[in-house]
């Protein structure tokens, strides 16, 4: 199944096309821009949604679904947030479809059924959210509202890539409503940081929390609070955002509330979310030219057992010693596949098994089965080694952890090596061009600068820095005063 | 919250739509026909999910994810299913919206962004999976696939209710491939008995298995299996299908394989769904004028405890007695739930909690802090007893699996009583208007008696029960010779 990847440094982008569908994690589809989720990619997906949603139910939030569509007329009712997605929104505007007088076997729409009012397919549902939230809330009694969807949406992007930028993508969106813009600010804050701990706990992705600037902020929100993350490339990549959206979807909806005090006030609202992108940030943080990298937490299988025999005999040893491991690794609750196929060669396993990411290969063959060991190999390192068959459960469970901490030290180190200091704009551009990678630079807080800088270098202001010092200085590009660094990049 | 329900014999429609508002299960959205599935209601399906999910898992199925959307010329090709869904399909054709420079701050579609072909939302997706099935089959060897999608999908039904019929809904839809026939038809089968094993032993819903005749048989289906259950009120609810689909997709969309005598034939299909449909058929299985009446498998908490108390000190020897039953219950793997909610009296949390159907209640007053004991309520019998505090939560765990059956053994009886051999077209018709239920008849087998028949009486063929034996007879309405009774009902 697997030629050579074309190499990350002949060709970064093509590196991650490829890898992407030789890994079968997705391809592209008969529609324009929305991708096909194959099984083992939507494997790595399930991983992630179930230790998110476990993270957001211990914080408070509970599941719910709304409607796909968005009528219209709720669409554009929160008039910043409908600019912003206004030119890439599919739209529903009819219901039937009816036999072509025309053309004999084939459908056409029915002109008689077209919609009074259009739909919009939901590219985001705060509009759809709000409106409902209008009647469930009566009194501060009823805040908070911590509710959270999993669901797909859709925005026509114009160039789309497998994970990265696709018209469908696979998502989650919390949506809550609270008492006070205290609370909301909290809980914005608590979301971003939930995401920053799934992110380098669980994928072993370092990301740096901060905010957006005023250009790059969720069309709608106050405050757009994120995790940048690094690629291996030198470009960053947004990988959640939370959302502090005061009071403009309860104005826009008119939502409003009595507070403790007897008084009508607008509710407060948050917003957050992560998307099948973070499969491109997986991808792109760890993979190599061999394929797939996974961290041990992500795997669908964190270990594989291929045999290596010539007659049944060997099998049925090799076998009874496999389901033994297998067993033992159950119980220490790790997941181990035996590759029993008899349509491919071990060499084609182990291809296929490098390429797929599984971090724990596991090799057993005749001599293993005299000499009580197996050939256990890293995935991450590519190194192998001989291990005895006594205590390999635990020594397995041990190294995985290894493993996941390695990954993710690797990872930090790469991007704080490619975080600069930068203090003029020469510089500025040499940097961008040849080390990449973030770039820390004092701003004028101007949209002006920002974009300047923008159509000069493509690089964006990914970020100001939560944990930003103050600091005295002269914007990078115009020179003007300046009180902080904050961090450009090229961005996926 | 909660006035009390229409009873079910004033108005079994109107009970069911207040029930399923008033427990807070869901409510119509803003978009004609869609709904909103509330946090309540959506962990109900939560755990329908996961148990399905595991069951699919286990019989080897893998989860992926296809495109919402079906390009017209995909969706027409298989001709019977195309003409099937056509008239409820809904339809994108532009992509952009636009400022509307008639209407100050708001949008309308822009007219230069049409879609030069348009796009069918998925009312399921054969046509868009056996599409992409035609790139991944080659050889016998990459056979069976075996795949499952959770998905929502959008038939623009005319006349909808919430859960029953509505225009959006959510379910899963299995797809497989195979390279024979038998193969295929043990597959189909084989789904068909998980919906059983389900719908019986975690919904406590009996079910009939069989088989739909052609004209209710999925379009572009061979054979369609079904579950059918038996409503409150005599209605039949088909639960869940499963289709042999034959050669058709294949053919439609070009899906060769090489079988390992080296020759070239069409791929074998099935595919099979549930969906949030089931949610009705819980509702109408079990609940009755007080509400909501759950099975512990599906009870988002399967007890709640309730604190009665004057003062603090009396609320914190009760917090104290709940928070050990709630850990030694966890620890038996049954959830609790402590309302501690100081905004509602015990009598009003009562009422909610029997509204929405949590099977045990235990209450903690005073008297029970001297006596150490607790009141422990019964939600399907509304019985309650005091209970000595030691051992509790083994006898709550029993009693709760006692629950489990005396709630399935109920609706079974009650099924069984509904089935009524009948040989005569006029008491085919009374039964019908007064007993109701199902009628087992004998059917000449024709598409012509089985139309005169739902005319005459609204009662279509349920199924053909797949343990049916073979007895001579005649039509109940042609007189013409018959070879086994087929079950007629009412139907949802």
């Amino acid at each position: 199944m697997s030629k050579n990847l074309t190499s990350r440094a002949e060709d970064y982008s093509k590196w991650y096309n490829e890898l992407v569908v030789k890994a079968d994690l997705a391809e592209n589809s008969a529609v324009r821009g929305c991708m096909v989720i194959k099984p083992y990619g939507y494997a790595i997906w399930e991983k992630m949604q179930a230790e998110l949603d476990r993270m957001f139910k211990e914080t408070g939030h509970q599941n719910a679904y709304f409607p796909l569509f968005v009528p219209k007329s709720l669409f554009e009712a929160e008039e910043k947030n409908a600019e912003g997605f206004a030119k890439e929104c599919a739209v529903v505007t009819h219901y039937r479809l009816q036999n072509d007088p025309d053309n004999e076997g084939k459908l056409r729409v029915d002109p008689e059924a077209k919609l009074e009012e259009e739909l919009i397919v939901r590219p985001t549902s705060e509009a759809i959210i709000w409106n409902t939230y209008r009647g469930w809330i009566q009194s501060y009694r009823d805040l908070p509202i911590l509710i959270n969807q999993w669901a797909n949406v859709v925005r026509w992007e114009m160039r789309t890539r497998l994970f990265l930028r696709t018209a469908e993508f696979l998502w989650q969106e919390g949506h809550t409503a609270h008492a006070t813009k205290a609370e909301a600010l909290v809980e914005a804050e608590q979301m971003n940081n939930v995401y920053a701990e799934f992110a380098e706990n669980f994928m072993a992705i370092p990301v740096i929390q901060g905010v957006k600037t005023e250009s790059e902020r969720f069309a709608g929100a106050v405050e757009t609070y994120c995790i940048e993350a690094l690629m291996q490339d030198g470009k960053a990549l947004q990988a959640g955002t939370s959302h502090f959206l005061g009071q403009n979807f309860a104005k826009a909806f008119d939502v409003k509330f009595t507070n403790n005090e007897g008084k009508l006030d607008y509710v407060w609202a948050t917003s957050w979310g992560v998307s099948t992108r973070l499969m491109g940030a997986l991808i792109m943080t760890h993979s190599d030219d061999k394929g797939l990298v996974l961290p041990p937490n992500l795997a669908p299988s964190q270990v594989v057992i291929v045999p290596i025999y010539k007659n049944d005999e060997q099998f049925d040893a090799i076998t009874e010693k496999a389901e033994g491991i297998i067993k033992d690794l159950k119980d220490l609750g790790v997941s181990c596949k035996f590759d029993k196929r008899t349509t491919h060669r071990p060499g084609a396993k182990f291809a296929q098994h490098e390429l797929q990411g599984v971090p724990l290969r596991i090799a057993i063959g005749p001599k293993d089965i005299e000499n009580n060991t197996i050939e256990l190999a890293r995935r991450d390192t590519l190194t192998k080694e001989i291990v005895q068959m006594g205590g390999l459960a635990h020594t397995i469970k041990d190294l995985l952890e290894v493993i996941q901490d390695e990954l993710y030290n690797k990872a930090l180190n790469y991007r704080d090596e490619h975080i600069t200091k930068v203090d003029d704009f020469e510089t500025f551009k040499k940097v961008l061009e040849n080390k990449t990678g973030f770039i820390s630079a004092h701003w004028d807080g101007t949209s002006e600068s920002e974009q300047k800088i923008k159509e000069l270098t493509k690089a964006t202001i990914r970020c100001i820095p939560l944990d930003n010092e103050l600091e005295e200085g002269v914007c990078v590009y115009s020179g003007e005063p300046s009180t902080q660094r904050v961090l450009f990049a090229k961005a996926y």
